[in-house]
Parts: C-alpha cells; sequence; structure tokens
C-alpha cells in the first residue's frame, strides 16, 4: 500500500460523514460527477413507487389536498433552505434552473426601479445564465455588461440593477466571492443575484447572512434531486412583497382555486410559482433531501477540501494543469485539469471504472460529493488516471 | 334495470375502446376526473421505477445519452402530435403549461413584426393563461385586449398581433371555433395560439389541417401522463426559423455542449425547450402515451359526444342548468351543471364514489375521458347525482 492510499484509508476511517455512502446506490465505479447528476439516494425508489401507485393511481386527484402536493413547491423549498443558509419562506421548488433565472433576473432588475438600466453577468458563466439573461436585459430594456466576477465591485454604479453571478465556476471550479461581490453590488444600490448549482450542497452559502437578494439552483447535482429534478429559487423577506415575476402563473396566485381574471400575486415564497408542479420529480427530490437529515454543511465543506487537496496532490506529478485554484477560498467542490485530448481520456477513464466529465476544448472535471465519495475513491481516480496517460505516451 | 341502464350497457358492448380500460388503474369509483387529473396508466410504474433503478441507479450520468433522455423532449413531442394533428418535428415537450404559454406568446408577437402592438386573449380563459399574456404585453410593450373567442374574427385588424385562445373552456366545456377563429386571425395578418389543455386527447384538434401558427398544452389531464407531467409547445414547421423564444435556455442551444457564450438557436422544434427537462417526469408521460398505440381520435371523439349526450340526458330531469352547449360542434369532453351549494354537493358526490369537481361559484364539473369512462359509469354518476340532490331537498 503506497504512502497515499494509507492515508487515504486512515481519513476514510476517520470521516464523521462515511456512514452517509450506505444512503446510495453505489457500485464499484468511482463515480465523480455527482456535480453534474447526482446518484441515486436509497430513500427515493420506494417513495416514488407509492406516489405513483397510491397517491395518483388510487387517491388520484384527491392527493393534490390529502397527499400535500399542492404544497410540495414551498414545503420542499423550506427543506431545501438550511443547506443554502436560507430561513423558511423564502426558497420555492419548481421549474428548471434556466426558467429560474429569467424569474429572479426580470425580478431584479423591476426591484432595483427605475433609472437603473445596466445589468451585469458572469462572463465565465454556465451559458444558459447569459443566454437568459440576454432575454431579460431584452425584454425589460437594459444593457448586458459581461464582466469577470472579481472585476464586478468595481464596475458596478449607479445606472447597474443587478448582477448575475455563478458562485462555482462550472468548469473551472473557481468559487466566486459571494459576501464580497454581494456587498459592493449593495454599496452601488444594485441588487445580487447568485446562481448556486454548483455549490448547493457542496459548501455553505450563506444566503441570508450575506444578504443575497435573489438565487437560483438546481437540485440534480450535489442534492442528487433525480435527473432534471426541479430547480428553486430564493427570493429574500423582505424584497418579497415587491417581487414582480415575469412568469405570474396561477400558482402564485393569493387564491388559486378562485379562479379570478386579475392576477393578485401571494405574499411569500409561493409568488415564485407559476403552473402546475412536476409531482413525481418533485416528490422524488423530497425523498432525497432526506439524506441531509442530520448533516452539517459546515462537515461537508471540510470533507469536500480535503478531498480535492488529495486528489491535487495525487495528480500533481501528472504534468496536468489544475484549472481549480489552490486556495481553499477560491475553491469549489471539483478539480478541473487541462488535457490534451481531454475528450478521449475521460472515454478511457470512464471504461475504467472512474467516471468524470469532459467540457470542451481540454478539460477533465472531476466532481467530489462529500456524502458519498471516499478518499480512497479519490486515490484509485488518481491512479487510474495516471495509467490511462501512460498507456497513451 | 331502467332503459336508460339497458341502453349504456348496449352502448358498452358496443363500444370500440372498451378494452383500453384495462390499461388503466381503476376500482369502484366513478372517475369523472380525468380533465383535471387523469388515471394511472399500467404501463406508467414499471417504466418509472426501471428509470429510477437501472437508468438513473446504475448508469447514471450515461443515460443522458445512452438511454434516450437527451432527446426525450423532442421524442415525446413526436408521440403526442399525432392526437393534436401535428406532423413530427413541430412539437417539444417540457416545462409548465404556464411557461409554454408565455414562449408561444412572445414568440408569436415578435413572428407578427413590428407595427402590430396588440394581443387579443380569450376573457374566460383559464386564469393562468390571461396572467401570463399581460406579463407577454408588458414584456414586448404590447396592449392587451380580453374578448369572447366568439368576438375574436371581427376584433382582429391591422394592429393584431396575436391571439391566444382556449379550444375548450375549462368550465362550462364550450368548444372554440379553432378552424373559424384561426381563419379569420390570418385573414387580419395575425397569429393563432390556442390552448389545448381540455381538448388534445378527447377530440381532433388539426393543428396542421387549420395552419395554426403555435399551441400549447399539458399532458396531465386527457393525455394521463400523471400530476403535473410536463407541457408541450407546437411551433408550426415554417415559423421555426424565426421563432424567437423568450426562454433561450440552453438546451435549446445548436451546440449545447459546446457551452459556447453566444446563443445561436438550433433548427426545428428543439428551439422551444429550455433547460434540463424533468426526466422523472417526462418519461412517465412516455410510458402513458402507450396507450394511444392503435387508437383513432375520431372514435375517441365520436364515444366522448356519445358519453356526454348520456349524462346530458340522464341528469336532465335533475333541475340543473347545463352550462355546456347541447350542440357537438360546441361541446369538448365535460359537462358542466349550474347548481346551488355545489361545493356541498360535489363533496357528497364524492363520498358516494363519483369524482367530479366544484368550480367557483356554482359549477358542478363532470369530465369524460373515453379511454376508461363506461356508459354505465355515466348512467351510476347521474343516478346519485339525483339521491344527492334528492337526499338535500
Amino acid at each position: 500500500m503506497s504512502e497515499l492510499q494509507e492515508r487515504a484509508a486512515e481519513l476514510d476511517a476517520a470521516d464523521p460523514l462515511a456512514g452517509k455512502r450506505d444512503a446510495f446506490v453505489l457500485d464499484d465505479t468511482v463515480y465523480l460527477d455527482g456535480n453534474s447528476l447526482g446518484a441515486l439516494p436509497r430513500s427515493v425508489p420506494g417513495r416514488v413507487a407509492d406516489v405513483i401507485a397510491r397517491e395518483w393511481g388510487e387517491l388520484r386527484i384527491r392527493s393534490w389536498t390529502e397527499s400535500g402536493w399542492w404544497t410540495a413547491p414551498e414545503r420542499i423549498g423550506d427543506r431545501a433552505a438550511p443547506l443554502i443558509g436560507a430561513a423558511p419562506g423564502q426558497v420555492v421548488v419548481g421549474d428548471s434552473t434556466s426558467v429560474n433565472v429569467l424569474k429572479a433576473v426580470v425580478g431584479a432588475i423591476r426591484l432595483a426601479g427605475e433609472g437603473r438600466d445596466e445589468l451585469l453577468v458572469d462572463e465565465s458563466t454556465f451559458p444558459t445564465d447569459g443566454y437568459i439573461a440576454t432575454s431579460a436585459a431584452r425584454l425589460t430594456g437594459c444593457t448586458l455588461r459581461p464582466l469577470a466576477p472579481a472585476d464586478i465591485p468595481a464596475a458596478a454604479g449607479p445606472r447597474t440593477a443587478a448582477a448575475l453571478v455563478n458562485h462555482v465556476d462550472y468548469r473551472s471550479g473557481r468559487l466566486h466571492d459571494l459576501p464580497g461581490i454581494t456587498a459592493a453590488l449593495h454599496a452601488a444600490g444594485a441588487l445580487a443575484v447568485w446562481d448556486l448549482c454548483h455549490s448547493a450542497g457542496a459548501l455553505p452559502v450563506g444566503l441570508d447572512e450575506h444578504g443575497v437578494d435573489l438565487a437560483v439552483g438546481c437540485t440534480y447535482k450535489f442534492l442528487n434531486g433525480g435527473p432534471g429534478s426541479p430547480a428553486y429559487l430564493y427570493v429574500r423577506r423582505d424584497h418579497q412583497p415587491r417581487f414582480d415575476s415575469p412568469l405570474p402563473g396561477w400558482n402564485s396566485h393569493q387564491d388559486p382555486f378562485g379562479m379570478r381574471p386579475d392576477y393578485e400575486p401571494a405574499d411569500g415564497a409561493v409568488r415564485g410559482r407559476v403552473g402546475t408542479p412536476d409531482i413525481l420529480s418533485m416528490l422524488a427530490l423530497e425523498a432525497a433531501l432526506e439524506v441531509w437529515d442530520g448533516v452539517d454543511i459546515t462537515t461537508v465543506r471540510a470533507k469536500s477540501l480535503a478531498l480535492t487537496d488529495l486528489f491535487l496532490e495525487a495528480t500533481a506529478g501528472l504534468g496536468l494543469e489544475p484549472l481549480t485554484p489552490s486556495a481553499h477560498a477560491e475553491r469549489g467542490s471539483q478539480v478541473a485539469l487541462r488535457c490534451p485530448d481531454a475528450g478521449k481520456v475521460m472515454g478511457e477513464l470512464i471504461s475504467r471504472g472512474v467516471v468524470g466529465d469532459f467540457r470542451e476544448p481540454d478539460v477533465l472535471r472531476f466532481g467530489f460529493t462529500p456524502l458519498y465519495t471516499s478518499f480512497t475513491d479519490v486515490c484509485r481516480a488518481a491512479r487510474v488516471l495516471g495509467e490511462v496517460l501512460n498507456d497513451r505516451s
């Protein structure tokens, strides 16, 4: 056993989250793609089977009230809220991340008020945020200005309505300075909208603590909600009374079953709802969130950093340039390595039981989910990567 | 056995769709709420269990390609397309009806071009369409004009960009004149956007035949896709190259995994996609659509009219005013009856095994799903309604 393997075994033995691995369906694969699609929690299949057979099959329409379907978006929002540092009543689950970006950005521009007609956007953003921000700017008559997140504080000014920033960069794994950028935007009188897709469930976000205005995120990465599980929208409590959604669907009406011709928005997080929620996907997510019972996100963060530290150390001699910052304060829960022929290398890795993903043009991306990734997994992944590179040279 | 019961038994014996009932999970309840939430098709539970256990649990991220998850929205769109009279390549499944209304209405306004700044909307519409149309008008600088559908042909003029109309009124069950209204809008140079929520799966829609421009609809009513199953968007083939969505998410990009900063829309129906599709709900829908194999929608329509004819006849002596038109050409697949104390009457009906629903302020609404509702069910529902009214008087 190498020194690294010994150390990994010791770290696994001391890991307070080690027991959580049994809450997931896993096999011999080293699955380092939980930042793209989280593994299946064991709590999900039985719950969904019951939703289908009993709640839909037997109770049918009665389940909208009797099985709690109607209130699922806000109930599950409250369940996810502690993971992103939000007090209850501010998060609602539903729709895709892209749709929530439109709600959040148009909502932020309207909250910023007259005279602010500039929207800043993270220039390295996951593309959909940029596309939707462009649409939001066009629909509201704003100018879009792409910037590196680090340049946002200096750029925000009296015309800035809001900035849309990714908390963790999907490609490099860089963690952006949420507290600092948010504070700088506020100092300029602008709003901060954060995309938490690559941070929620992997590290503390602290939305309330840092006064974030609006936020969105998906639930199928570190939150393990399943393929395309619904995303969420956070609207800070004091903004809710003036939150003015571009998607004022009937589910966000004060009296949805009154079927009134005029729209009167509900109070609270419910105002972020739109149409009928996709109950199967949503209740699968609710079951998936059970794995977080008793988990402290600071413990998750500590393990995440230890995992990525170990992987960076174990791959340091392979001649691949890390895109992921070495400083803890700038690192999410993934490691991205530049690699010639990265697409083929990742294909070979997957065939040898180590699953990460490839991002154009030359990036190997490895995600580390602290709830089920072990330090031994990390060692094995690094070893197999070394073997693949060696076999190719 | 009464004369009506005898006739119902004869109609059931001669019903070409009678065998389809076994494709659903049903019990002793007379379920006349399939226009709100369709019953569970037997094809669904096993399929979803496999999607969860094998496709998500074992294959995980590989299922996006290997299990056909990525192409599900357009594949399932093509599967639903014949039911609404659309040739392949024009329908995409995903998001809620409300979200699709925004895409369709903003898309229609943009297709109509400069100088057309008036949006007409069905004044008796299901509320969410009206709320979202109001938002679409506001975001595009249009004026919204609510009108009775019958008044739309005369009202459409040189400033009209589009009209959004419900094919079947959710409350009264009235079927609006899709061919006539569409033709009148076209004569005025405007576009027709139809909401098919209460018609798809119950009667022929003929989108291509009648030259409809855009359409949306849900899949959880007569299409039995399950609670909150994804809705669909139809964009007529010749409009697709200029279709300009207000929700240009990454799933509608020409090269979604190229992760390019600039948005270049895909060709075809895919252009209507937005974010990551909710796979569990979507593949449940795909399984649910299997019940339509070998079913001709004209047979469905004939049975639907026979069912509602029988129910109107059987309830004619109860002193309740039908809101649903008696003319076949004006009737969807439901019967709405005005009834004092309708909420309490429906509660009592449900407790006696006949499930319809109540709509404010005084409407009993009964939906008839030709694939699983029998003529004997109709007789029993009418008899129990008579008993409930009698017991209250």
